[in-house]
């Protein structure tokens, strides 16, 4: 495909820089711009070789751009983008149901929107994290709707895959009831499973505890408008948790010994077929 | 301390195989003969040098020992552990509170049981993943009774320590309790985290999920052995954490972002404290 002329990423942290840096290395952009709102982020951007040029200011950051990025919360920038039309504005945020339409209805002319959600990242957050191999192995999932250009879609499609992602289309809506499922629900219960957990307990976490809660670690306010946007799904999602908690609790009590182990076997076969094992 | 002459390790897979390396690494064993049931996994052992010797005749592995370690299932070694008395023996399993006094009952004259749980390992098992340092840097709960003589009890403790192991002593109703919270429940809900995903959500899971879950991927029989043993505090440990899960999904109902932020980012103050974070 032929590359980007300009990017421009708002938002340079552990994704918006590891897009940057990611993009310049496989030839997918010939110049990234930088845009945030602390210095001290963008200086480190630039440093680390995740933009070429860095800006306070967002519409100058937008101008002459045909790729813009949006990887914070779009707030402040709703503006820049109706002064200074870019061609193709993508996001990488992940819930898509309210983001999606609101983001479309805000497009200047000639400007298409694609929701993208490359599931990839950590608990960590920062420019200080960003690193150019953070896509590449993982899933993005890109929610097109029936105002999508083709053109659009297909390049935004092109580049994610060009990073060595699997791309995946779904509706903004699919995409936020499966997500609710397989990464909004595990974040609850990893925080939920550390506000379980008695003080005297604490002390004894080991290993397994630590992997189970890992997420919990992720930054609140960001995951709190996380769930906060998909919070119909995400409780839904909480329900149906209970009721297979519920029955664990139920074979425990009536010491049904092989009811809790094919309910255990399942679980391991199924995860087994979907994630290798880590290395100790 | 002074070494053991002889440890006999019962069950040389994953934690008993690691437990024969980490002993003749750090000098605390002069022999270390290991027992089991399968004469490929006792080739093995000797080979990488988690056993001096090896026999899958429990009475002749025990004989002159000073230590015996069971590392496995106990129900087929109690007729040998009568018939040729060690000094100490200790286990290595993960609940305690039925374990211990059937143990201690077990035990013929002059012979002392000094029930332990390093808490150390992962979802893997057998001594191809056994390794000298499993325990170094991990804790070990060791649950005294009034039966237990404080020389076994003492020499067992500072036998862990030496491996590098946080010793705590807890009781063993206690040691059960407190473990059904740190590390059954979370065995319940990485398991029932997996069922809880449809069949079309399960494709999209990403690092977090993969985390989340890691121990659903643990052996189904043995944890379905550990579940069991102590049933009625993981049971009881599920309906605290329902409770705390419904928290969330009520606060998600009623639009309560500010609740949810304060439960997240209690959560992740109380995990930053106890787990560092990993590398990415």
């Amino acid at each position: 495909m032929k590359p980007w002329n300009q990017v421009t990423i708002i938002g340079v942290g552990l994704i918006g820089g590891s897009l940057g840096l990611a993009l310049k290395k496989a030839g997918l952009a010939r110049t990234v711009v930088g845009v945030g709102h602390r210095q001290s982020s963008l200086d480190e951007a630039r440093q680390c070789g995740a933009a070429d040029r860095t800006t306070l200011d967002a519409a100058d950051g937008i101008r002459q751009s045909d790729l813009v990025v949006l990887a914070t919360p779009v707030g402040r920038f709703g503006a820049a983008l109706r002064e200074v039309a870019p061609t193709v504005v993508i996001d990488v945020g992940s819930t898509k149901a309210a983001v999606v339409p609101a983001m479309e209805s805000l497009m200047p002319d000639g400007c298409a929107f694609v929701g993208c959600h490359p599931i990839a990242g950590s608990e960590q957050r920062g420019i200080a994290h960003a690193r150019a191999d953070l896509f590449d192995g993982a899933l993005c999932v890109v929610t097109p709707t029936a105002r999508t250009p083709h053109n659009a879609l297909d390049r935004v499609v092109q580049t994610w895959a060009r990073l060595g992602m699997t791309v995946r289309l779904l509706g903004p809506d699919e995409h936020d009831r499966l997500l609710a499922e397989v990464s909004h629900l595990p974040h609850v219960v990893a925080a939920a499973l550390v506000r379980a957990v008695g003080a005297g307990a604490e002390s004894l976490a080991g290993p397994g505890w630590a992997d189970t809660t890992r997420v919990a670690s992720g930054d609140a306010p960001l995951w709190r408008d996380i769930l906060m946007s998909n919070a119909a799904e995400v409780a839904d999602a909480i329900d149906k948790f209970q009721g297979v908690l519920g029955e664990f609790a139920s074979a425990l009590r009536r010491g049904d010994a092989a009811r809790i182990e094919s309910l255990l076997a399942e679980a391991k076969a199924r995860r087994d077929k979907r994630v290798r094992h880590k290395p100790v």
